[in-house]
């Protein structure tokens, strides 16, 4: 079910949104990295003219577009990080980060920052995909199974018992581009991103939190999963969630 | 009292942790910048190497060091981003990312990350300053001075009523460096961070709430500043914190 990585020899961000072959493998790649255009660290495929020239590339310093967001967190981690040692849990934030990044890799998102415990994924730019949310849904469910297989080789239980993964996913028009102007940064802002975060952060351990918008885009594939009613920080009505499992 | 931001000729943070002379202003600065050494976002007396080369530069993935760490957000967005247009929003972010680089940049502060309507910013490193505690809180206090000129200028008011910024700072060890192997991200990780998180996080509107580590180092600018105690999530005992106001 789960698509595989396939290294790209263009920028695939480039392509889809400009039409222009930008090199980022082999020897045409060459000058490129020479002037400082290389792999971008949002995902293997893309290039670093994505992430640092938005503004230039779509002509407009924000563009609001359907996309999906995930948000996912180490549950317990603040608990690990007043008993442990700053170098442990580096380690620990080392497995979360690879295992966040090869799962919404594989699945064609990018992966806009790491904030402490917690990791935020777009999905559809630029790299465009129809089945956007069916792919996010993916990589959350990759993240939970990747976890859980890693958490098997930690002995961390003994500290703080099973620090376990969160996951919220939510889609909807967005605005993304490039906000501040002294320090520019790219990223996904407005309610679709917000109302992403409140679901991660009623997520259980183990579990991938979605709004209705999403599960009404996946529910064949998960049949009959068990709605719950959210209420959420800052917004004001309840919000039906679904959650999904392997 | 607010030190000015002088614009320097070499990268501040390559001269102090390695006495190495990066050019980043200037004639001599071409040849880097053609290489793809450019001014860091994180501060504009910083160069590129600063942020992308920590594990060369200082022969370790982590260092643990002495470190001041400010979170600040902005309160009412989440409300606000339910009603509002997403270049609204943008436009209101913008105002907020500009004075945070300003008001740290000026205190030779970096800036670490933006989340949403958040910012992470750190005191002495890679510009290691003995008063880095001072700074943070003066950053902080001026990021309120700013922010509330700022507001002035802002009609928002009338569809959330006003929007005021929280400010939490706490000091001591931390390990700072890079995370993740396939996706490397500079920042720092450990109880220090996850306190500055959670004291902001319970800071009122137009605070700068700060530990009793870092009162203790402010409280001759700040005489019989109250202390409040908070309790804090994932943080077992209750934590003392103090109310610094201009």
């Amino acid at each position: 079910m789960r698509p595989l990585l396939t290294k790209a020899r263009f920028c695939q961000g480039c392509w889809q949104q400009m039409h222009v072959p930008i090199p980022i493998r082999g020897p045409l790649s060459l000058p490129f990295r020479v002037v400082g255009i290389k792999i971008s660290q949002m995902h293997p495929n893309l290039c670093t003219i994505c992430e640092t020239m938005f503004t230039r590339v779509m002509r407009a310093k924000q563009k609001v577009i359907p996309a999906t967001v995930l948000f996912a967190d180490l549950r317990g981690y603040t608990e690990l990080s007043e008993k442990a040692e700053g170098l442990e849990i580096a380690d620990l934030l080392n497995g979360f980060y690879d295992e966040c990044a090869a799962a919404v890799w594989e699945c064609d998102g990018i992966i806009n920052k790491f904030i402490g415990d917690a990791v935020l994924a777009i999905f559809n730019f630029p790299m465009m995909r129809d089945d956007h949310v069916e792919r996010a849904v993916q990589a959350g469910m990759d993240i939970q199974r990747r976890w859980a297989e890693r958490q098997k080789s930690l002995s961390l239980d003994s500290i703080v018992g099973p620090m376990r993964v969160g996951v919220g996913i939510h889609t909807g028009r967005t605005s993304i581009g490039e906000v501040g102007r002294s320090y520019r940064d790219f990223t996904v802002v407005g309610p679709v991103v917000n109302m992403a975060s409140r679901i991660q952060n009623v997520a259980r351990m183990g579990e991938v939190l979605v709004s209705e918008e999403v599960y009404r885009q996946v529910d064949r594939l998960f049949p009959g999963a068990p709605a719950r009613e959210a209420t959420l920080k800052g917004i004001e009505k309840p919000v039906k969630t679904y959650v999904l499992a392997a």
